[in-house]
């Protein structure tokens, strides 16, 4: 029996919310905004995990780990960062707990209240910055190219499992170079393997750009952003790059002797990716049945079902399915044989559609007589009766196929809902039907957030592969050399 | 030229501060207790963590992640849980920071107070055993075998780096089952796992055996460990797997409909290893000259080092080296071509040796000729010059025995330094010197402590491979039936 959940037309919003509960993916914690991710959900952020790790590494990154907690006066440091990070941060006053004294329990010792109040780190500039200032001496020292794996906390207000937590899961990168060119090049590098995972694992298309400086990370110079559509037509910023400048050297005093033996502060980035890409992936192309997953990056790639009455029939489909199961797992497919007695075929296709495995095999007394096996797939929802022999190379290039149509699907996704709009009133109009809407801007801020109060859109980039082209601003008819994505954003 | 550090006899704990600075491993942080673990230690951190993460999923356990903070009231729900850890507990009170009214910064906003005080996990029993109430509501739930990589905090107030700090990395299983005698074997399969992970990739033997009632982890019913010996003749309590009973599913009410159809409580394990476990690869087999690693867990298993003057002889050294690169690499082994002209070799040669690379190998214009290369390996501190040809097979073959030796000679100092005692005055007297003392117990902790408190000696285990003996406990002369294992520890 299928584990029903809404339909995307019905409640998008709690299609997704039940999309989670029912695939196992993740769920809401006692603790208010801070989610639980449960195993199933867990181990695909594990294969995000590895596949980007690799990718870091392969650029020359190492990682290292920081402290959790930060100083309350590192926070200061940088103006336009404890502005941003200020009013949404958990802080630690206390060390200690002693037991009441009505016996009701244990309350906060009073008497161990720490000197400085330290605050649970919401991203680690400040902490990085103030270590990298006795790392660094000389130009031999830079560049200096770490990530760090970890939690971070920001209490949100309004919290949505994988989108917006009080607590999640992410990467950071920090990286100090000797001059501005350098750490903009990095800066734009890490954009562009945050684009290529998303593309290539997620099987998401992502619009590469810059932030508007309304929108920019609290202290940057400069952000780079991979913005990707939503199946309702809302944009999610996907990763973020961040060109600092020398304003967290300057912060943290950062200097180095450059080449020409003079004294200047060393530039820097930071770039991150989190848990939220667990809710792009989910978005991006799951169905009404459930998970819809891209091959590389699915827990279970293929789920083989045998269907017997009796338990020689099981026994014969094991002798048959078994020497293919080998084959799979040697050439690194991950397959579930799953002949649990416990639950139907019919529950059992159902419970690994809502899981989005991508391959579903399916062979009983007929198939061994004809010498066939049925093959399904997640995506398409497409089965078909094929002969067994060869099937271990048809399922590899059928993975490979599902990873390619899940992306395309996505991409006619996006342009079937990008829009080219030229007016205030058209734009007023589109942004209600959702989509990116390609629009003039006249570069203001004031134009920006009339937009936004008025529509609810943002300025989601100013897109890399922007085209010149001479316009007005849709809403102040003030010049504009050309257009960038507005959307309504997750 | 060679970064000096103090020598183990000279000053063993100056020794082993000073050579996790100078091999760059880590340091001390700005926040009071807290590390950084830097590049170089942190690949050695992951290289634990991906061997033992592999040992779990081998023993069918699979990973998820649990809330940073745990609700002060949950704390309490285990009587000798919250006694264990509310007297280190880092407490969040508050959510948001305000710019102060003089304008020196920000503090602490005294309107944005949470109503429950949050506790930052010292451990996750609580919220993760009140989650598990959520999940499990038949034996077909059950087992649970889940684990979780995280960071943990617990105020102590004497650190030291990796051995003991405030903010700490480890993994924490935590498993659920249906009866008694299945928790017990699965809090027994993961001490085993400990040990294998100690001995086969640490290179460190340890001692299995249970703790006494008073060393019980707090919740628990029995806790298992494993001890090792670390140079100065002290113990290190180097992996815990605990039977909790049936403790946390009473505090949380987690109780399954058994076979039988009965309700029941869960049974419950938990068993973890930390950070730690670099202090103990650190302290166990390090030299004066700096770190030893064994090979499984070096990031850097062979660095070559090309002896040349002029340019072009470099040029030749990498023409001849480079297929034996590819084919060092090929084989898993990770290489380093150290070709820089920034160092001297002899300056390479020292730094690599503070690092630990268990293989050096270096060649130079007359290796060039006579078809040779001088081969180094860390631990002996032997070298030797060997033809080219072959070289391949020779360092897979000499990696293989460094792990072994490694293993070995600490497997020696322990049994060179395990002392079969049976007078409280001899007893006084070995403490002194170090070692694990075995002697006899009476069982009680009335003796345990006095024997803690005037020798500062504890009871590290009641080892598993006990022989029985009948004999009288040291100290109070009552009868016993078999030798513990005393050391004063880490």
């Amino acid at each position: 029996m299928a584990k029903a959940i809404p339909s995307r037309s019905e409640n998008y919003s709690e299609w997704y919310n039940e999309l989670i509960k029912k695939a196992d993916l993740a769920e809401n914690s006692a603790v208010r905004g801070c989610m639980v991710i449960k195993p199933y959900g867990f181990s695909i952020w594990e294969k995000m995990q590895r596949a980007l790790d690799d990718m870091f590494k392969e650029t020359g990154h190492t990682n290292a780990y920081f402290p959790l907690f930060i100083p309350k006066s590192y926070l200061s440091k940088e103006a336009s960062h404890v502005e941003g990070f200020a009013k949404e941060c958990a802080v630690v006053t206390h060390y200690r707990l002693k037991n009441a004294e009505d016996g009701s329990g244990v309350v906060v010792d009073p008497e161990a209240k720490l000197e400085e109040e330290l605050i649970v780190r919401p991203t680690s500039e400040t902490v990085i910055w103030s270590t990298y200032k006795n790392w660094i001496q000389s130009y031999r020292d830079l560049p200096l190219l770490i990530n760090q794996w970890a939690n971070v906390v920001r209490w949100e207000m309004r919290t949505r499992i994988f989108l917006r937590t009080a607590e999640f899961l992410w990467q950071e990168g920090h990286t100090a170079h000797a001059t501005a060119e350098e750490a903009m090049e990095e800066t734009r590098q890490m954009l562009d393997v945050y684009a290529r995972f998303a593309e290539e694992w997620m099987a998401v298309p992502v619009v590469r750009g810059a932030k508007t400086p309304n929108e920019r990370f609290a202290g940057a110079e400069d952000t780079l952003c991979i913005e990707a559509m939503m199946q309702d037509g809302k944009a999610l910023q996907a990763g973020t790059s961040h060109f600092l400048g020398q304003n967290f050297a300057r912060a943290f005093d950062v200097q180095f002797l450059n080449k020409q033996n003079q004294l200047d502060y060393v530039w820097g980035t930071s770039w991150g990716v989190s848990t939220r890409l667990m809710g792009a992936l989910i978005m991006a192309h799951s169905d009404d049945d459930g998970l819809v997953l891209p091959p590389k990056l699915a827990p279970i790639q293929v789920v083989i079902v045998p269907i017997y009455r009796k338990e020689e029939q099981l026994a014969q489909l094991t002798d048959k399915l078994k020497p293919l199961i080998q084959e799979l797992r040697k050439a690194g497919i991950s397959v579930k044989y799953d002949d649990s007695d416990a639950n139907s075929p019919g529950w059992k296709f159902a419970e690994y559609e809502l899981r989005g495995v991508p391959v579903r095999l399916a062979m009983g007394a007929r198939d061994l007589e004809n010498g066939t096996i049925e093959i399904a797939r997640r995506d398409l929802k497409t089965k078909e009766t094929v002969p067994f022999d060869g099937l271990a190379e048809r399922i590899k290039l059928l993975l490979e196929d599902i990873q390619r149509t899940i992306y395309q699907k996505a991409m006619s996704f996006r342009e079937a809902n990008t829009f080219r709009v030229d007016t205030y009133d058209q734009f007023k109009e589109q942004i209600e039907k959702g989509g990116f809407i390609l629009a003039h801007w006249d570069g203001t801020s004031e134009t920006e957030e009339v937009i936004k109060e008025e529509t609810k859109a943002t300025i989601r980039c100013i897109p890399f592969d922007q085209e010149p082209e001479e316009g007005v601003d849709i809403y102040s008819g003030k010049p504009s050399k050309g257009r960038v994505v507005f959307a309504r954003a997750y």
